[in-house]
């Protein structure tokens, strides 16, 4: 039994979906979640820029004595995965090989779809990934910027919301896919109006769910869990404004939470 | 007579609608453009990062030898045109003071609303100078960040455009306005879908009009107008990635411009 906290950080609000699928699959343990609003969006960052940062973050999550790491953002994972897994001491996970994983167990006709930020397509890494498990899927993968302004502006329930997500998937549907891995995780938050979009013949793969599979698991191997508590306390920090994201924050978790500004780069 | 060139600046693409204007009511004038594409959005930057960003592209543009300057972009003429109308020798020229008059004179119920990036509205700098001229007028200001993403995107005629404006302006609706001030350069791109959402009830205010007749009152009153030219030489830099800023460029414009990068902190 281990009843220290879980680290979550993502670039801004979008990890909060990755925050909420831990609270739902491990009622137990309690999270410190760092949104980066100050710096974000990561994807116009250098890898350089990004590593340092979640080295920043996870320092800092570290005074808070988590006792593992989840990054809850697709491009962090990318540029600083490797790195702070071998600087730090402590167990830390990133989404994008889950979600790979995930995506091959689902797809049926071996196309696959992938929606994210610029960098994280770039990057290639879903489509890497994909293929070491399976060479035989094909990857689609299309960049989908406004999906994040648009959540991060809490309008993911919109007619804004429906239009983007037509527009974004329109040349996914063409090549027939019938699976989509949300690559960012910002867009679990638009997942109403893709399910719309897409029909029931699209499977939808969130990477945070496998993810936080592969935490339980971890957590239960090593003899981490949480004993059950009273009261759970979460823990919330942004570098930037606190209003937006703790409506958001709200909002996405259902309660009613404090969010704290910190000077991050005091790290 | 003057062939010199005349210096535009914005953070981004939304003063190509500044330059437009500057081509249709100056036709023998030659423009440089400069858009600052690696550091914006403005809207969360300081106003001492803007005044020391401004003051750089102002010494960038000098170096192409201007005669005259318009800050195109709303954010960045409330932090930095006082400051640097007084720190350089050539006519400087803003785009708000010119906005505000033009709503005046356009509104007969005295309602006008304001449409604009954040940092714009909380500096409440079109409600004062409206006021200034007339302070019967009331102001309803509305901030719309997604019109700035969007536009960036170059989805100003899609469907996403259009919602994103009938979700914005629906408050103002109320009011009652009969006169719109575009507060950002980018929104004249959505001019198509304002016009369509409004109807003919509202009159759009797009503050670069009056800004480039005072501009060109400004060179003929000092005889600093170009003589007739076979070809005109229009330049554009930015500080970022050039293929997106030359796509919009050329659809703004109807061109095939050239967009060369410029390593802006060395000015």
């Amino acid at each position: 039994m281990n009843n220290k906290k879980i680290g979550v950080f993502d670039s801004g609000v979008g990890g909060l979906t990755v925050a909420l699928e831990v609270l739902n699959k491990l009622p137990n343990e309690e999270v410190v979640y760092f949104g980066d609003t100050a710096r974000n969006p990561y994807g116009v960052r250098t890898k350089e820029e990004i590593t340092k940062f979640s080295r920043q973050i996870i320092k800092f999550l570290l005074t808070k004595d988590v006792k593992a790491v989840v990054i809850a953002c697709n491009t962090a994972t990318v540029a600083a995965l490797d790195s702070v897994q071998k600087e730090f001491d402590i167990p830390i996970f990133g989404v994008v090989g889950p979600g790979a994983e995930s995506a091959v167990n689902s797809t049926a006709n071996k196309k696959v779809g992938i929606i994210a930020t610029e960098a994280t397509v770039r990057s290639k890494c879903y489509d890497k990934y994909i293929k070491n498990i399976d060479s035989e899927v094909q990857t689609f993968s299309m960049a989908c910027p406004l999906l994040v302004s648009i959540a991060e502006e809490c309008l993911y329930d919109s007619s804004i919301s429906y239009e983007a997500v037509k527009y974004y998937t329109e040349d996914l549907v063409k090549e027939n896919i019938d699976t989509l891995v949300l690559g960012c995780t910002h867009f679990p938050l638009h997942r109403k109006n893709i399910e719309k979009v897409l029909g029931e013949g699209v499977k939808i793969v969130d990477p945070a769910v496998r993810t936080v599979e592969i935490l339980k698991n971890y957590l239960k191997e090593n003899n981490l869990e949480s004993g059950k508590k009273e009261k759970l306390n979460h823990e919330f920090y942004v570098s930037g404004k606190t209003e937006k994201f703790a409506k958001i924050c709200n909002s996405v978790l259902g309660g009613e939470y404090t969010v704290d500004k910190i000077d991050i780069d005091k790290f």
